[in-house]
């Protein structure tokens, strides 16, 4: 046997989309990189829901797109339907979301890869990991493959996603293999066991596939994009608002409640098959049905999979439950009564490594030079994995390059957010992000992600020209914009002065201020914003300040959580399974967020809080 | 466990190029449906070569079209350039042969069987296939799968690919899979065995994939599509010629040669570990190199594989030599100096079972019901398998309405001559077509494939109102054209006398004969042929009479083929392991051809023959 060599500078294992954004940033900041995933017909691609966005998530992808990531472009080039939730609230909870068509996703991604410079894709399974000591210190120096190579490289980043030691459950039905007709890693499991990582379990789920042709749509909400869809990505001029399609929306009810009741032990979350903890936020119908017992009805959402195919993703009702009672469930229901299951929904139960043992980075505290991204850190989503990939791709190309390594902070970008909870934190259950969980989310906007890291990711190296000229020509818009309403005066009073006014609008400013009409539209909306919510953000900081210096205050071993009205499910849970001793230690707790933490504050000093409304809601 | 149970008339087994006519066609005529497959992401994959038709396998083509299939219309719909091959020789050789833009055809593929009507498709993993013994004959009752079903049907056809006890080799390495990144079928194996269905195992191979954006074509030969390109599917008005993408044409060299003799013995081929035989006619390069050792260059192919992806497939590479030497191999080719592999070249063993063990409609003779199709039964090529999925569909649909077999003869299709070959001679190779294993190839030609088949197709409840209107309109307007020429008089003969001229065209007929012009191109291209070759048709029919007659006679033990020039090498070589008694007995080679008999009998009558000739060039 002769034993082939490769050498890099980064090597990526897996190109799911914390991989996909890891490879593609290494290389473009001149890190000789391959991505190596044992499929290349399943790079890039959605194992789950095809949507990209949502709230926080939106937010996510708009900072990857600032930052000179992939995603932004990929969905705005392959989506068919665009909406921007929650518009009717103020824009620090603006959140896009689009639905995917899949495969176009995929090939687009894919495409991206294979053309980037620097950068190669390569169809190869990894067997192991390799490592060496120095002085003490264990380092990582590559991988082995499948076919007797070796890949060389002082920095490998790991995204396996739901791979590792991963085993699907349809009921009593188990088998091997991190998505539906798609083996396991097991190479990697064990070294990371070989290595002393800690390893845990958690679950996610997926809901079936119908066929189109079999449901009846007739009775069924009509969900369409919006009408003037909003790009993704900050170099999209404009997308074509007359080519979405829509989704729909169906219903459980009391029937279908009553089956799932009947067949909970049949369950692999019931029956004590799985163990592990699944997605709080995305739950499967059966614990929704259990920890919801008094609402009689749940939405499906029915996505369309893609342009050109006829399966539908029935968002809402993820499930393990055995095959025969999914059958009966979609029988039960209105428009779905003769739906043709093409694919059945499954758990997956996978190994993570607690993202404790990272620094801020991504690199591993344990093996120097090892990043880990995504899914292997116990988060779900397509964004938050692609976040992580994205600083994890910057930080191992840093680290080749010598230099420090670069995270955003948790007042710059949900990603900070993201990458601090993790490693701080950890979770105990697979984290998704929320705006709940960001202290400064007035700031964190999907509207400012680039004026928040455009700058610093062209500092590091990370965007293109076109992205930099883009950028700077809204700066000077910007400025010139602020030029025109400082110098103007209205009813005698200065031009931004006079903006701040609840009744006046751009349009209006418009008519008032020569000049100011001919301003972009994006650069005229950051100016609006700026002016508009600046008290608010004042006293946002101030808000996040004071809670700081009261997080420390005691709680009484007695306090009736449960008399909170507004405090959030999950925060009730947890603060009543830990009962913390005071505030300090109950912020530490994960899941429990400032807001909830403001809350237990206002009812320990008996008044009530109105925080959260002026946080959601700015423009009250 | 509550174990389900679906019931249906047919059940298809594998979705590729068989399994999906095969349940098209049952589906078409009403049988109730399912195609079961374990990944609905490999639907219609092309697992070689982006590429459908060639030299007697675009005929299959344009015959699977005529008789109501997918194949045509998905090639019109998402190929990326077309070429008609052999156009300068006469009509029985041309041969339609099209890239596709891989991914895009595999959607097409799926999504038309996602909307066929009485057509379930499904994502299931059969463990077992399920049989009953009823008065001493063994009948196919259904298959269980994965999640504790069963699916209930009196006919079954298995469409397995390469999938059955699968191993792939690049040099010493080797994997079970059917395909690079997915498993194997062990559940399918075990049951043939059980019911005693003889086994055996060919392999087969693919080459490396390659990066566009690492490949200079500077000085490579370019390869555009036709001009005026022509479609495959009978109902496909025209094609875009202004859309389609160029291959290139590289070439190994002398360098190449040496190093891959050098390696020869770390070939499994070549080293023991491969025993099975591959395909003759789609040889490894390590083959090419042994078996034509005087060459010091082949050709090879760099054919796109789509439109929006970079990768590239090499045809006429096809390796198991290990990544190394494949390294090494493209370092020193022309433009491939600095080339980057995506996915490396493999060999792949699996089980075939010998087709003589089936009827000619496709059943097997062991187990009533039970159909097989496609490399499962020892034939390569996306082609064959389409057209053998075809007919088992067909046949399998027609035993659950209690109808006899309907099957195309020799002298009907190149199907005909296919499933005829298969379940009399066997195959001791992966089976190909070419136009050779014809003897009426004047007949069998791609230009009349509809006129052919389209009729019976009606019959048989294959095709649709479309195509049975337009088919009807082109019979008519060969009528008319035959009305007008009969009726005209040219040089005080009749017209289609006149016709047979050779220096008379149909531009001419055309000023000649009023109303002539006014025919459609197809019907007028028919009416054309119809007249032109009249007389080599009446004379091939005449030799293919006298062959049969004379093939019986006696081949002397010492009888010199290697004297006999135009003999084919492959025929050469089998003759001669062989040694034939008599005619007879030759013809029953598989893979000696009538042609070949005829050089053989000329030899032996001691005279040159000019049979060959005259079917190839029948416009001479």
């Amino acid at each position: 046997m002769t034993q082939s060599s490769y050498h890099y500078d980064v090597l990526v294992i897996g190109a799911g989309h914390a991989g996909t954004e890891a490879a593609a940033a290494a290389a473009r900041l001149g890190a000789k990189t391959a991505l190596l995933t044992s499929n290349l017909d399943t790079v890039g691609q959605m194992s789950c829901n095809p949507a990209i966005g949502g709230v926080a998530k939106g937010q996510i992808v708009r900072e990857v797109d600032a930052l000179g990531g992939l995603m932004g472009h990929a969905i705005d080039a392959t989506g068919i339907q665009f909406r921007l939730l929650n518009c009717r609230k103020g824009p620090a909870m603006h959140s896009p979301r689009a639905q995917a068509d899949k495969k176009a996703y995929q090939a687009y991604i894919k495409h991206q890869i294979e053309q980037q410079q620097n950068l190669d894709l390569r169809q190869e399974t990894v067997i192991d990991l390799l490592t060496e000591n120095v002085e003490g210190q264990t380092r990582v120096r590559g991988v082995s493959v499948v076919g007797d190579a070796l890949f060389v490289a002082p920095t490998v980043i790991l995204t396996t996603g739901t791979f590792l030691k991963a085993i699907m459950h349809t009921g009593e039905a188990q088998t091997a293999g991190g998505r539906a007709g798609e083996g396991t890693t097991s190479g990697i499991s064990g070294a990371l066991a070989r290595l002393g990582f800690e390893v845990e379990r958690f679950k996610t789920g997926t809901p079936a596939r119908l066929n189109a042709k079999s449901i009846d749509y007739r009775n069924l909400e009509r969900q369409p994009g919006d009408e003037k869809p909003q790009p993704f990505s900050f170099l999209t001029e404009s997308l074509d608002s007359s080519d979405q399609l829509p989704c729909h929306i169906a219903h459980t009810n009391h029937a279908v409640h009553e089956l799932i009741r009947a067949n909970l032990k049949r369950a692999p979350m019931y029956s004590g098959q799985i163990n592990s903890t699944g997605p709080r936020y995305c739950p499967s119908i059966e614990d929704k049905v259990v920890r919801f017992a008094d609402k009689t009805s749940h939405q499906l959402f029915l996505e369309p999979e893609g342009r050109n195919t006829g399966e539908v993703y029935v968002n809402g009702i993820s499930t393990s439950l055995p095959r025969d009672v999914q059958d009966q469930m979609f029988a039960m229901i209105e428009g779905l009564q003769h739906a043709q299951i093409m694919r059945y929904g499954y758990a997956v139960e996978y190994d993570f490594c607690p993202p404790t043992q990272l620094w801020a980075s991504m690199e591993s505290k344990r093996v120097a030079g090892l990043f880990l991204a995504g899914q292997i850190n116990g988060t779900t989503g397509y964004e938050e994995a692609a976040g992580q990939g994205l600083i994890a791709g910057l930080n191992a190309a840093r680290k080749v390059a010598g230099k420090e390594a670069w995270v955003p902070t948790r007042d710059q970008a949900y990603i900070g957010v993201l990458v601090d909870d993790l490693v701080t934190a950890g979770t105990d259950e697979p984290y998704r992000m929320f705006t709940s969980r960001a202290e400064y989310r007035l700031l964190l906007r999907q509207d400012n992600a680039d004026r928040r890291l455009t700058g610093v990711a062209d500092e590091l190296g990370l965007i293109d020209a076109a992205r930099r000229e883009r950028f700077q020509t809204k700066l000077d818009q910007m400025a010139r914009a602020n030029q025109l309403l400082k110098a103007a005066r209205c009813d005698k009073i200065p031009g931004d002065v006079f903006l701040r006014r609840s009744e006046v609008d751009w349009d209006e400013m418009c008519r008032r201020v020569e000049g100011l009409g001919r301003i972009d539209a994006e650069a005229a909306q950051q100016v609006l914003y700026d002016t508009k919510y600046e008290g608010y953000v004042t006293r946002q900081k101030m808000e996040v300040e004071k809670q700081h210096r009261l997080a420390s205050k005691r709680i009484p071993a007695t306090f009736d959580y449960d008399a909170i009205g507004p405090l959030r499910h999950e925060a009730r849970e947890k603060l009543n399974r830990v009962r913390p001793l005071n505030l300090d230690q109950a912020k530490r707790i994960s899941g429990v967020t400032p807001a909830d933490l403001a809350l237990v504050l206002t009812r320990l000093e008996g008044k009530k809080s109105n925080l959260d409304q002026r946080i959601t809601k700015p423009q009250e």
